[in-house]
């Protein structure tokens, strides 16, 4: 079975009565994150490739037919109506690595309706866990506050696709590397040196250490808190003096009290002579107690993060949506309690100090107001340039001047204040048409 | 490149240095979680069915030659050690679907060092992972109390890897269905019936519903609160009427105060002689949401639940470690602060009330106490008998007979107490010997 299958049964009985009542005219869906979790101040829009990837390659096979007729409980040809079903639709987007707010479309899907909803669990999916995870990963980027930041999360993701995109979205917003290697083999450079498992096969640290260096010539770092730190470090200190080793080398701290253990060990490297060999720091941190060390003065010079940022341990979902705004033409919203949604196909008019405007997609720009959303497939095609990997660098960067330009509040790892976007009016007065509309004509059979 | 390329870079290090070494001998590695989260009273233990397959397809291929030399930046042939490796070792593992505690190990590893090394940050991943949602879905069923639970978190998992096995791991636990076509083709039912942009894209209530009826014959359900939730209701129940159906369809209630709205729509549905009609709810509920639900007697007849689920919201993750716990039948530890662990080949004796006791394995199980820990694989082969479906069968059977015999503080929703394992005498005895020679010989030589 194909990709096409990654989706909620509802997707398939709602598109299976589209093709049969011949509700099959352009739909537009936008996607968006209705809030942002209590410490983030912005979000960073992300997962756009591998959406892109998925709908350009999207076709229901006769494989597929079988697993939707299997999970209807009815006979295949009760699904034959979706074989061959392609996605030959537009999607406007927010490139990745971009800073967004709450409200804003991060991408729009228009395409006729059938193949707009078939898609939506896995477009859903891939921003909404994206979009969350390089969001936390660019806090931890800007904790450190210039020192390097390598992501260790593979081991304690959801699954190792989960895995493979902590690595990829560290990378975007500015992370010096990664232990996963698959990863590291398609978004950048790998790190990583040994376990403590290491150190006990060999018995005793100085013995694991030359064995290390003998395996791996060239800067070596070791990992020294097994059994002591301090003497861990002594030892460390010991066998790359001995080896002639030093710039470029480093040792690790995995555990205990990382501001005190930094410090004795800058100490004993110095007094060692070793001025020159580094200082790596990991195990259980996040944002706030990278912040917290490199406030403090640590003499940690490169930082790892692994679980909480790989999982987005304190926010690990975004309240999204995929929202029907317009169908054939006419535009359309929900009205239940508290989730009220905006009608019409949009734009995000970007103006200095992140004064951003959310408004339909034919308004005039206001002044000074860039336009976020850009087309990236036309037809089923991507419009992009580039490849994988130059498209990775263009959003590094994208991410970089956006965060250079955020207001100061919104870049407070404790309790930062993120800027909210406002509605222009055209929007407010179509949303106020629509709602009149719906509460005097559509509910009025009903009252 | 194949599987053996998601790992982290160490592995990789330490691998070749161990092989370069003649560090072959067997190792035993054993992952167990450190502390149980706050709002957990046990855990479920999951992840070995994917493990299994992972560990009985291991082999290190040419392509993944390359990718370890590109990660590591050597040349090919500094990588070429690695070619060939298979996973020809043993596997003892509780099996899937058991009620583990803190400090258990989960799964050992026996296999000559560098293939139980290699291997680590898959097993690690995927057990985390799977145990972490098991445990959250399993109070989701009990909060539940008899009343069906499906899930529909494809939408906001971590990935569709992630929605797959969110999915699974709901059926483990006793989930009625899942949302998810894939997953539902190969672990269970699939359930699921329209969004709100259908109701939109046909502009009225009535319109839909009666749309929907005509492509899907038979029990319906009917979403009820795009505009207004009783108007919905009476709607949804004027139709039904009309098409003379009523048994085993539904109305769902998707936002809004579900237990208030479930109230009148009951009310609402029973005033129309529609009995029969019951009601589903969701919309962010999780099991502190579905306890105060049925607590306060809602007329919900089933519960959905979605992202705080597939991605246990207020714990993401799971404090897990791989421990080399014995090397060429040499017993091993670290004694780092504040991570120390137990050395040796373990097992998990259970009693009855959960008065576990870990202790090694060659020793005399206690009176009552039953091995938790089977044999899974030998020599590179699964010893487990059945197929996936007939394994989660069992799976789910297992875990219903653990859940009835848990003590009522375990299975509390608020404030759960998790019951405690505590160590044997040969165990603890044996962590005083190692600890005292690591102390009086390993780290003699660096006082």
């Amino acid at each position: 079975m194909s990709d096409a299958t990654t989706t909620d049964l509802y997707e398939v009985t709602m598109t299976l009565s589209y093709l049969r009542e011949g509700l099959t005219r352009p739909a537009t869906f936008s996607l968006f994150v209705r809030d942002v979790p209590a410490d983030r101040g912005f979000l960073v829009a992300a997962g756009l490739e591998p959406v892109l990837d998925y709908l350009s390659g999207f076709r229901v096979d006769a494989d597929d037919v079988e697993v939707f007729a299997a999970a209807l409980d009815r006979p295949s040809e009760d699904a034959e109506p979706l074989l061959g079903l392609a996605f030959t639709g537009d999607v406007r987007a927010v490139p990745e690595g971009r800073v967004v707010l709450a409200g804003e479309p991060l991408l729009e899907v228009t395409a006729p309706l059938p193949q707009a909803q078939l898609v939506e669990s896995y477009v859903l999916n891939q921003i909404n866990h994206q979009t969350t995870i390089a969001s936390k990963c660019a806090r931890c980027v800007m904790a450190a506050d210039g020192h390097p930041v390598v992501d260790f999360s593979l081991r304690r993701t959801h699954g190792t696709e989960a895995g493979y995109q902590a690595a990829r979205l560290g990378a975007m917003v500015g992370f010096a590397g990664t232990s996963n290697v698959s990863a590291a083999y398609a978004e950048g450079p790998a790190v990583g040196t040994m376990a403590h498992s290491y150190i006990e096969a060999f018995g005793t640290e100085e013995q694991a250490f030359r064995a290390f260096a003998r395996t791996h010539p060239g800067p070596v770092t070791f990992l020294v808190d097994t059994y002591d730190t301090e003497r861990g470090v002594a030892t460390a200190g010991r066998v790359l003096k001995d080896l002639g080793l030093g710039p470029g080398c480093a040792v690790r701290l995995d555990s205990g009290d990382l501001g005190t253990l930094a410090v004795r060990s800058r100490r004993i490297l110095d007094g060692a002579g070793l001025n020159e060999v580094r200082i790596v720091a990991g195990g259980g941190l996040d944002e706030f107690a990278v912040d917290r060390l490199v406030r403090s003065g640590a003499p940690i010079d490169r930082y790892a993060v692994g679980t909480k940022a790989g999982v987005s341990a304190d926010a690990p979902y975004l309240d999204s949506a995929y929202k029907l705004v317009e169908y054939d033409g006419r535009p359309v919203m929900k009205l239940s309690s508290a989730k009220v949604t905006a009608p019409g196909r949009e734009q995000v008019f970007r103006r200095p100090g992140y004064a951003d405007i959310i408004g339909l997609l034919d308004e005039p720009p206001p002044p000074g107001g860039e336009p976020l959303l850009k087309t990236v497939m036309r037809r089923g095609r991507r419009a992009q340039s580039g490849n994988r990997r130059s498209r990775l660098d263009d959003a590094r960067s994208r991410f970089a001047d956006d965060l250079a330009a955020l207001p100061d509040d919104a870049r407070r790892i404790a309790s930062p204040v993120a800027p909210k976007a406002v509605l222009s009016q055209p929007l407010t007065e179509l949303a106020d048409r629509v709602r009149h509309h719906i509460e005097t004509d559509v509910l009025a059979g009903t009252r």
